[in-house]
């Protein structure tokens, strides 16, 4: 059999390989990229699918509109009214899943050779989706505020790409949070250069303290002409259930009507029983009791295995504390003769029953082999402790 | 903002415009593609709800296999093996809707300039699907039993095509059943020109008297080598529910492969929920009670049609009642200075507020344009009366 074309351009991830390695007995594992399933609001979705199919179901389980169920649409407005982004309800669609909405920017824009420009590093299922369509990923460098606007700036210049993709709040894998000065400078270059950015925004409500500077999408509002060149991606996953699969993509008319009829022939709508649930659940005002729990909880786990990686791995690491969302990004120094290579180190650590995930497969290119990922979300303080106890006796 | 090429292949359909005129206040509507929601069987479906939240709810509500749901599959695999065809759960992926199976199977394996052979006409999201991926559809000429094996099979050697697709039972829009005698050959034809026939089955089980033929998957074992050319796409929309949005791939393994990585891309898995819902209704025992209701009330609404269309329309119209489906496929004759398009037939028919779909968006080419599509499933008895009698009125 024949395979198109596009499936040279990606290759089942490395990733992949080591998640078959995390079923062994006993281990602790910081590899994940999944919110902790203790903190989801069971209770509150159960009650949420029996008042949706109590009352009128009809409408839940037929066909639905491709762009999404209406009081779902008119709840993620007001849900992106409280984040401080003006956005109607038609002026988003529900995605199945906000991996969704990258899938149908991919269909929507990118030509193959078409260049794309995402954070150095990055999600690797955004790359791998875009390379899907035939897009050259070029990765622009981040630092601990986030992506260097100046060195976006020259990239955007030199490949003048289809688009540009940023997480910019709690990064995937960075963690990094990029700075409103920022924020504003990327907005005003999307006009001057006329360059499509589009914002993930999936850890945004993760926050451990004060809540992260205001989205692109709420910043454009004091930035002429920039909603224009906007797209934001949002998602229930992280903040209520990943196994919903609801998420949703705001962009500018046009794109957001091309959206629409590529999704038609995607899958034809997002299940209208999840997004009832989630307008229900919206309209049930949890969601702040909710997000209260994991902000906490959250927090605590990322301030123990701040202390932990300090204590126990020193100064064989670097990495910057995030602020919210799920994720250490690390740096082995290689100081002292200890390991500079993270996936030697994670071969080794496996061995002592710990996992992370190395950090080269979310560089599109030139991967900075030393660089590592740790989730804290899954493991509570006492599996932190101990297993970043592990990873001291795996540096040797 | 500048689009992929790929847009320039496809356009919004002209069905979309009709369907925009069904709002008015009093229509009767057969233009539908619709399953009747009153046959829905919500009460089961809320204590299959109510059931996979109540116990142990974290899986569901994670993130989950790409794959699909283990229940699911396992569920999927016996309903398979229920209708003759032997499918192990590892043998199948499951989707957003089978509209999601065609997505995937385009994105596999249509590069841009491939051709693709469909039955003239089939299902125009299909038709709009692989054109998004760039593939050339050519259209194969149909008659009451299907598709015309023999044009079929020269058109195959003509244009040695990526795929044929085909619904060979109860078809959308044709209504029409593929013969057994011709389901051999089709799987003949693939062998020997090798050739991957994808089957799209998401009728099978809506038949009124008799079953229908075994599908080309169960048939596969009867001819060696069959099941290395043949895909199959299973949908949970017209049995249980569509707003479930949950359906199926069965492919040989290493189709099934890269549709998964596809998927992985796509929407990272279908919902959780929904999968389980599903599974759960399974297990339940009332499949069959629901599919006996359907069956019974679709077979008196088709029943009822064509005598409508026999006393109503008489020489102006032909069609061939269907054994099963939700459509009447027909095509008005012009006698009597009847009219002979059925384009302008249906804006007399609104006018009477009685609607249909015109035959030409379901033509890949070439499309005759006194052919139209009257569904049977979504109106009962008296509305179809009645509506039949306003297409008398509109005949003039």
């Amino acid at each position: 059999m024949q395979f198109a074309d596009r499936l040279q351009n990606v290759e089942t991830s490395a990733i992949r390989e080591l998640f078959k390695l995390l079923g062994k007995p006993g281990i602790i594992s910081f590899a994940g990229g999944f919110p902790d399933p203790a903190l989801f609001d069971a209770d509150g979705i159960a009650q949420a699918s029996a008042a949706v199919l109590a009352n009128n179901p009809g409408p839940v389980l037929q066909y639905g509109a491709t762009e999404g169920y209406g009081p779902l649409r008119d709840g993620i407005a007001g849900f992106m009214g409280g984040k401080g982004a003006t956005v109607a309800p038609e002026g988003l669609v529900v995605t199945t899943g906000s991996q969704q909405a990258l899938d149908l920017l991919g269909k929507c824009l990118i030509s193959p050779g078409d260049k794309v420009i995402v954070e150095a590093p990055t999600f690797l299922a955004t790359i791998q989706c875009f390379r899907l369509y035939g897009a050259q990923v070029i990765g622009a460098p981040i630092d601990a505020n986030g992506v260097d606007v100046d060195k976006l700036e020259a990239l955007i210049e030199e490949h003048q790409p289809k688009l540009v993709y940023l997480i910019p709040t709690f990064g995937n894998p960075s963690g990094a949070t990029l700075s409103l000065e920022r924020r504003k400078r990327i907005l005003e270059i999307a006009v001057r250069t006329q360059t499509l950015v589009v914002e993930d925004d999936p850890y945004g409500e993760l926050y451990f303290d004060a809540a992260p500077p205001p989205s692109l999408l709420a910043l454009s509002s004091q930035v002429p002409g920039s909603r224009d060149w906007l797209a934001h991606c949002g998602s229930f996953s992280k903040i209520l259930s990943p196994g919903l699969r609801v998420g949703w993509l705001i962009a500018p008319p046009e794109l957001l009507a091309k959206a629409v009829m590529c999704k038609q022939f995607s899958d034809a709508h997002t299940s209208n029983l999840t997004q009832a649930i989630c307008a229900q659940y919206l309209t049930m005002n949890r969601l702040n009791n909710t997000l209260a729990v994991v902000r906490k909880t959250y927090a605590e786990r990322a301030r123990v295995m701040a202390q932990c990686l300090k204590r126990d791995l020193g100064d064989a690491i670097d990495f910057n504390a995030p602020q919210g969302g799920m994720f250490f990004w690390a740096r082995l120094t290689g100081a002292n003769g200890k390991p500079a290579n993270a996936g030697e180190f994670a071969k080794r650590a496996i061995e002592q029953l710990v996992a992370f995930v190395p950090g080269a497969p979310f560089y599109a290119h030139d991967p900075d082999l030393a660089t590592l990922r740790l989730s804290f979300a899954t493991a509570d303080v006492a599996k932190i402790e101990e297993g970043i106890g592990r990873l001291k006796l795996a540096l040797g």
